[in-house]
Parts: structure tokens; sequence; C-alpha cells
């Protein structure tokens, strides 16, 4: 597992299950809105500082997610919304990077996701995933999605690799 | 019990501390707000892409909720917003779709749930339900409303149907 | 205590940590919402067609909770936003109605809501609510605000009072 | 420890995490939206009639943490929006007031607050902040951030200084 994680260099998500708890307020025009964690978001501008490749693939829609994801240090170009298969949403990720799978772990809660977790460097999901996901992840958080998930997994990978730690001059200058 | 189930066609479904734990967001013009929950919309795609029929029957009168659930599968005319007395349109919905109440599965919580829950083939209320749904219910499920109950139930359903699987590609063409 | 209950002609209400787990959403504009228990709201309406006098009494100020509470069955004139010095309105509430003091039951949690809760006719808080509020309530709900807290208490009250039964038709017409 | 206690002159607050369970939500335009607490928003109203200095210090950007805190007693430019190197906007309160470091209890709960722990009176965090505050905090809530947390530590300093009244004629007065 640790060897796993030593070659890790990009970090690729799920949203929903994932960076929130599962839920999605919905308005009355069908516009939908998530609850992000702010302990997750410090974790993913840690990553952004020290030059984690980020991504997102959702099977959501909602302009939301590309607004808050950018605010956070995520590319424009690194959000996919509305993936239904996701595998070739990650490949293209990987590809347009140059990176190989094993080295980009991936965040996923839900059958969609079984896929790319199979592919990846190292799968992760929240405690509280599908049984499906939880059986094939090689890494089960012990919080659940919206609740620190990110936060724990990638804390656990940057100090493996000696990167978790904050400089608030380059925290002012980045966000 | 298995037998009850197998006999199930379609799904019926209360809203409020069902899909959700029962919280509603009020704004300053007298609208209403719910949050659902993803996995329990992925259960619900799932049974939309395997033919089964799907009914909202909520005593909820707003917009959102018909925003909302034509997007994970079910049909406009299928949506009863404002409904007071259940059971009428528990009757419509069996009755223009040719279903007789032992092929549908009903999911209630409170007080107004009663009479459908008792009429329907298999009666479902989540773990929070008032005791008066719970006593009657056939099936209480072990997660709350908005927290996995309807994904809990139809899982097992369309399990025991041979009915639970993820076609990545119809997926697509039809969400 | 059964005596006391027996008497409860109307509800007094305060909202924050009551009828909500206290949380309390707030805009750009300070425009606040909050999320209201679909369950506590079905207790409201049984209560509204029994009969029983209805009242909030709120230091809260946003249009919203108006909204909310006539849509259930409380009186426009029966609603008193920007409440401080609660004690005046309850007593307004009851003189406009006839009740007297010990007619009336008021639901608070906190601070402000001590001296009323101590003239009225039984106090009830619910298990969340601070210490200085548990310590003079004549009843703590097992529930917490905003999670049935309401419901618990006024389905208490009407069944000692033969009076929790929901007639279907009514509920219809009514509301 | 009860002698920093009674040294406290003003409250200097983190928001996200403290004042919230860490949950932020995210609309299409890229506000972000926070729940407060009711009973904690009693307490800095509480203060701020004592004559307490009450001060925010956040990485957040958004109009409504402004519009909420000026609602509840915190002076207009006692408010840091956008605070990066916080420990510079902490002592900017100070020189500005007149308070010495010592005079001050900050609460935080992320890698940024840590500077502002360690140099102000008194450094408190919930009980579900990250580690590394946990491990420099002076004092660590028994309640989580957004449940209760600054209520509760407000409390236990008023108390101690025989400031924890509640003046119903005075709150009528200023709020």
């Amino acid at each position: 597992m640790e060897n796993r994680l030593r070659k890790i260099k990009a970090f690729a998500f799920d949203v929903d299950g994932v960076f929130t708890d599962g839920g999605i307020l919905a308005d009355t025009t069908g516009e939908l809105y998530r609850t992000f964690d702010a302990k997750d978001a410090m974790a993913v501008r840690m990553a952004a500082m020290k030059e984690y490749g980020l991504c997102i693939i959702t099977g959501g829609r909602s302009e939301s997610i590309t607004k808050r994801f950018t605010t956070v240090g995520v590319k424009l170009e690194d959000i996919y919304l509305g993936s239904r298969a996701k595998i070739e949403d990650f490949e293209d990720f990987c590809s347009r990077h140059g990176y190989s799978a094993d080295e980009v772990m991936y965040f996923g809660d839900d059958l969609p996701d079984i896929p790319v977790m199979v592919e990846c460097g190292c799968g992760v999901c929240p405690c509280d995933a599908v049984d499906e996901v939880k059986a094939i992840a090689d890494y089960i958080t012990t919080r659940p999605g919206g609740k620190g998930s990110v936060r724990e997994t990638l804390e656990l990978v940057m100090k493996l690799q000696g990167k978790w730690a904050l400089d608030v001059q380059e925290y002012k200058k980045k966000f």
C-alpha cells in the first residue's frame, strides 16, 4: 500500500458522496446545489500548491461544481461534468497530462465509479460508500463522504511524500 | 415476503421523510426546497432503466419536486403533487398503467401514507417513520429517510429479480 | 403532569432550536433561511384541524417564518416576529384569544424563552435546549429541536385529549 | 487556565468549522452560503451587550459573512474577509483596539489558524478540529463546530467573569 501511495502524482474525484454527504438541494428551476466541506477544500488547495494533478469526474451537470472546484485550484479543463462512462474521462485526463493510471488516485462511492477505481493507482472510498465499491476499494476512509474523507486521504499521501506543510505566503499568493 | 417482492413491477413513493430526512428549507416567498440523496437517485435511475413503473405521491406542492424526479426517470404524468387523499392518486396510477395493487411497492413515513401502505403490494418505511406507520409496514429499512432508505429497498427488490446491474452505455443513452 | 396537559387549549412556540436544529442559513443580502421538519408540520396541521390555538413568538425577523407557519395553519396575527421581551407577546396572544396562561403550552430552548416557560401552563423544551431552560422545563422531549420535538409533544397532548386522528377529507378541505 | 480566562476582554473567531460544521453551500455564480447556529448567535449577542471586543478573521470572502456578523453585534471594521496570513489581521485588530494578545481569545480549527492560536491569550478549538490544531489548543470544546462550540466557551468565560446574565430590556434596545 505504501508503495502505491508513494507513486501518486494526481488526485481524481467523483463529487456526490465523496466531497458531499450525498445530499443534493433541488430548486424550482431544476438546478442542484451541493454542500462542500471546508477542511476538504483546504486539502485540495494544499495539493494544488504542491503541484499535484487534480481532476473532477462527476455525473452532475451543475455549473456550481465548476465554480466551486476552480476556486480551490482545479483547472477548468480538468473538470468533467455529466460523465456517464467515467473511465473514458479518466483516461482522457491521464493522457492529456501524461500520467500513467497508477500515478492517479481516484475517489468514488457508487456503481459508476467502479471501472475507474479498478484501473487507477489507488481506489479510495468513504466509509459510507455502497458495498460494491467498498469491496474493491484499496483504501476506505474512516470518515464518511463530505465530512473529511478527502482531507484524511490527501493528508495521508502528502505526509508520506513529505509535502504536507502550509506556506502562508504561498497560500496568500495562490488563493 | 420474498413472494411479495417477486411480484413488484412498480415503485410509488411519498417524498418528505422518504427521499429526504424530513427537512424542508423555506424561503421568503413561501417556496420550499428539499435535499435529496445521490445514492437514492442512482437507484431510481436503475429502476427506470429496467422499465419498472415509478410514481411520486406527495403532499408537497413545489415545482422543484417535479423537476427533480423527472430528471431521474419518473414520468411527469406519474407525479402527484398536493396529494391529500393519497389512496385516490395511488389507484389512479395503478389503473392508468394496468398494475394491480399487489404489483406496486409504496414508500411512506407518516399518517397520510397509511391507507396506501395497507392497500399496496408491499408497504415500506424508513426506520425513522412515525410509530403508526412502522406498526403496519411490511418492510422497515435499516436506514432513515433521505439517507439510503430508497436505495436499500430498490436494490433488494431488483437483486431478487435479477435486475441490479448497471449497463454504462444504456446509462449514457438514457440519462 | 397529566392534569396540566389536559388543560391545554393552545400551543405557543419559539422557532430556532424548537422547529429547527438551530441552523440558520445566511445569504448575501442578510436574509436568513430555516429548515423545518415535515413531521412537526403534520402535527401543527393536526392541531389546527382540531381547533387548538397556535402562536409563534420568535426573535427571528424573516418573512420566511410567516410564510411557513401560515401554510401549516397558524394565523397571521398570531405570529410575533422580532420578539425580544417574549412575555409581552405571550400575554398579548393570551388576552386577544381569552386564554389563561395555564391553558397554553410553550416551547422554548434558550434564555429569552425562560420568562414565558415559567408563566405558561406547561413549558416544553427539546433535549438539546440550553441547561438553564432544561432546568425549569416541565417537559423535556426525547428528540432534539427540528427533529420531531414538536411532533412528539403535540401527539402526547392530543392523544391524551382524544384528538389525535387524521380525517383525510377534513385534511383535504383545510390544507 | 482560570487565570488566562479571567484576562479575556475580546473574542476573535475563524468562521468555517467554528461557527459552522464546515459545510459550504455553493451556488452557480460561485457564491458560498453558510449555516450558523442560533445558540452561538445568542452568545455573541450576550458578549456584545457586555462590551467584549469581537472580531472575525476568515479565509472566506462572502458578503453573507459580513451581513451575518454585523447583525449579531460585530462591528464592520472588525470583520476580516479573505484573510490568508491571519496573524497579521489578528495583530491589526489588537493594535487598533489597544488589546494585548493575552487579552484576546481566538477560535480556530484548521492549519491557517495555528499562528494566531499560539500567539493569543487562549486558543480554543471545537472537538472536530484537525489534529494539528487540537495539539496546540488551550481549550477543546466538548461540542463540534457549528453546534454550540462558541456558545459553550463564551458562556464559560462570561460566567467566570460574572457577565452571563440576559437583561431583556437591554436586549430589546440593542438588537
